[in-house]
């Protein structure tokens, strides 16, 4: 595809378009806007702007459509996939002037937000209604819903809640060409054509830009308890993951740690932390309307627990011991890059019935390879986050056995009906892996989609398909 | 589009793909696949075919591919906008033989169906292991899981539980040109490139034939309570569906009957039935894990209802007591077709709190055009059905007086924000009224991506679009 390279001319007509005050040409916005939480890899924009309205937008990619400039969305560049990085160069068009919670509509038990809002502000903002935005990503307090949308973010509710696509039901996007359309609105049900909500959602910014999204909410659930409970090894706390689900209890939330990731928490955190020389730990979150409902739930589960032998857990009901429960759970990442500066980050997705084979599969792979990993992650939804450590290696030794591990660590989640990523995304990092996951024909149909609704191929180009 | 007409040939070349036991050309059967529960529109196929598996549905597609055959799926036959009509007759492929239950994953809460299982069969085998499938269309012992994925059904549920597309996690799709893709699996998390999966359901099978379908499932909540409660008119009830909402109780449904309906149902179950005189009623249902959590709200509702002025109201906890009181609004649709045999039935959805505007609206805009109509449908979520009654009028007042009062009631909708269907669907009879609700970008991408992925037009022509 032959672009148009972005030069004073081309800096010169956006500023025409957008006003001088919106585009960004400097040197240190260029570097800013170069890279976001993807480590080892960035790519300098030609232009960075900067919309404040839909009609900017518009502006934007009718300019770019014309003329064949890659245009690259970024929200609140938080993603590790390197999907928001502009690997064609052209523009990088920030969202983050379209930061307005334009409603929070209480008879409706709906919002609408521009892409831009960080959705831990949502989320706080709406909870003053007493409702609920239950998608929690870890970037909860720095990721935008624009790019929460772009990947179906999750999170630890996922288990209970789902992940954002089950709560967007409109959006307001401008396509390719500069087009721009209303989907949907403040509606739960919707059969009216093609769900192009559905197939927007989790589409990385390659098929649209998102400028405003309508939201459902729940009502709060005002109460709710935290358990941490230490296993012997991460099969007994999958066991009881099973046992518990079979139970038919749906916490909010049911996070495993093994045991190497506390080791290197205690480590970063320089402090002690609770049951560190388990060999695995769940953290439970139980929420509901009435305490009297979380007590039965929590009776029933302890129950389960003790049936395999544990006596010791803690139980956390009120914010303080909740927040030192998760503390472990949340610096995990941190630990992990303070530990080794250059890793690799996978969160693929298999059956919650298949994490232990997974797990063991995987771990067991990665030594062979001869890689230090950390696994945590969503043992609820079958979310597996797998931390892979450069530590002392060469780049060359890195290189060449991060390769034969990824291979291999996704053979084994395919095997076991898993999937590439359950809420990061395929961005730049992963497309070369993504037919190990879907077939010809599902690949085939995806890309036509792009090709039709994008044929010039400037919006984000170079993401998720080689 | 130049098709090629189903002749001798083509019966015998279909017979040696499926064998004759799965190939139909005889009169009767042509004339029962004409039709569905779509009043005053039928359409004759040129041959019907019943594959017992995927790799028939594939072999099909590949036959009708090449030979530029339309091809119409259809699984219960109970839609009622025509979408499962041969309209240009061509092969009617019939799903009603692929009817398993393959797999209920009691550890992954999970699964997995071929799409001619009867909805309300799939409900009651996964209630037996203390499951729960929540959408429960008014069809529901008759329409099927494929006809059910291809419109998202609803049903009285979606206000607490969403409808089909909340549930599907993975589909085996054959696509136009026969290719045949797996999508998604038993995983809750995906971000796994496109969301084919989003988009194939509801898509009216005119993107793809669903062969296999992967639906997550809740626990059964064991405990329910229904409420049947008058008012004194549409907008006192409207009201208090407003108010529960805004005391943050969400009932798993808030149905709504008028006054009118409420006479034709008695006049046709020849019964008394409770409160019929009241000028609307609400059928509220609650549940949840346990007696004391619906009890709670059960409190707080009766609060709700009380402050408004209402004393007397219906409670019942037993599943028969229950039935009776679901009854009347069971039987509405019958009791409407039996009082006026022709009619037409709209499914618009409006946000949540717009109920009474639209209905008052409405139903003012039908009086003036000199239609009899009746209101109800699902208060929870905005989604009204409303009945058009012929009556005595003779076919040409019907036919002017109807496209008038479509062209009223679809512009109110719109401009209360609403859509066009919330659970039916387009199909064939109301592919003219899509542009009033769907932009014309919005409508030129739902295009592009019919083209890309059916460049020949062969499956399910003439649905949802002009």
């Amino acid at each position: 595809m032959a672009y148009r390279a972005v030069d004073r001319g081309v800096v010169s007509e956006l500023e025409g378009i957008l006003g001088k005050s919106a585009v960004f040409a400097d040197p240190e916005n260029l570097e800013k806007y170069s890279s976001d939480e993807t480590t080892e890899v960035s790519f300098r924009p030609g232009v960075v702007v900067k919309p404040g309205k839909t009609a900017d937008v518009v502006a934007v990619m009718r300019y770019a459509w014309e003329n064949r400039i890659p245009v690259t969305p970024r929200s609140g560049g938080t993603g590790v996939v390197g999907g928001a990085l502009p690997s064609c160069g052209g523009i990088l068009l920030s969202l983050e002037r379209m930061n307005r919670i334009r409603e929070v509509d209480e008879e409706n038990l709906m919002c609408v937000v521009e892409p831009g809002v960080i959705t831990g502000d949502l989320a706080r903002r709406v909870a003053e209604s007493r409702l609920f935005y239950p998608p929690d990503p870890a970037s909860i307090d720095s990721s935008c819903i624009g790019g929460n949308v772009a990947v179906s973010a999750g999170g630890p509710s996922a288990v209970k809640y789902g992940t954002t696509k089950d709560y967007v039901t409109g959006l307001e996007v401008v396509f390719p060409d500069g087009s721009m359309a209303k989907m949907g609105g403040k509606v739960v049900k919707n059969a009216t054509g093609y769900d192009l909500i559905g197939l927007m959602v989790g589409s990385e910014g390659t098929l649209g830009i998102i400028t405003e999204v309508t939201l459902r909410l729940l009502p709060l659930p005002p109460h709710s308890v935290d358990l941490l409970i230490p296993f012997g090894d991460l099969t007994g706390a999958a066991t009881a993951v099973s046992e518990i689900i079979k139970e038919r209890i749906v916490p909010a939330t049911i996070e495993f740690i093994e045991a190497e990731a506390l080791r290197v928490v205690r480590e970063f955190l320089k402090k002690e932390i609770p049951f560190v020389d388990a060999g695995a730990q769940l953290l439970v979150r139980l929420d509901g309307e009435t305490k009297n409902h979380i007590e039965t739930d929590l009776e029933r589960l302890w129950e389960v627990v003790r049936r395999m032998g544990i006596e010791d857990i803690v139980v956390a009901e009120s914010s303080t011991t909740q927040d030192r429960l998760w503390e472990a759970r949340r610096v995990i990442r941190d630990a992990v890059q303070w530990k080794s500066p250059v890793k690799n980050g996978e969160d693929v997705v298999v059956p919650r019935s298949r994490i232990p084979d997974f797990v063991v599969r995987a771990k067991g792979a990665l030594d062979e390879v001869g890689l230090a990993s950390i696994f945590f992650g969503h043992a609820g939804d079958g979310n597996i986050h797998v931390e892979i450590l450069k530590g002392a290696l060469t780049d060359e030794e890195w290189e060449t056995r991060l390769a034969e591990a990824r291979r291999r660590v996704y053979g084994i989640a395919r095997e076991l009906g898993g999937l590439l990523s359950g809420e990061h995304g395929i961005g730049y990092i992963r497309k070369e892996y993504l037919d190990t996951f879907i077939d010809d024909a599902g690949l085939r149909v995806m890309k036509r989609i792009k090709e039709a609704i994008d044929p010039r191929g400037i919006l984000n180009p170079e993401k998720i398909f080689i």
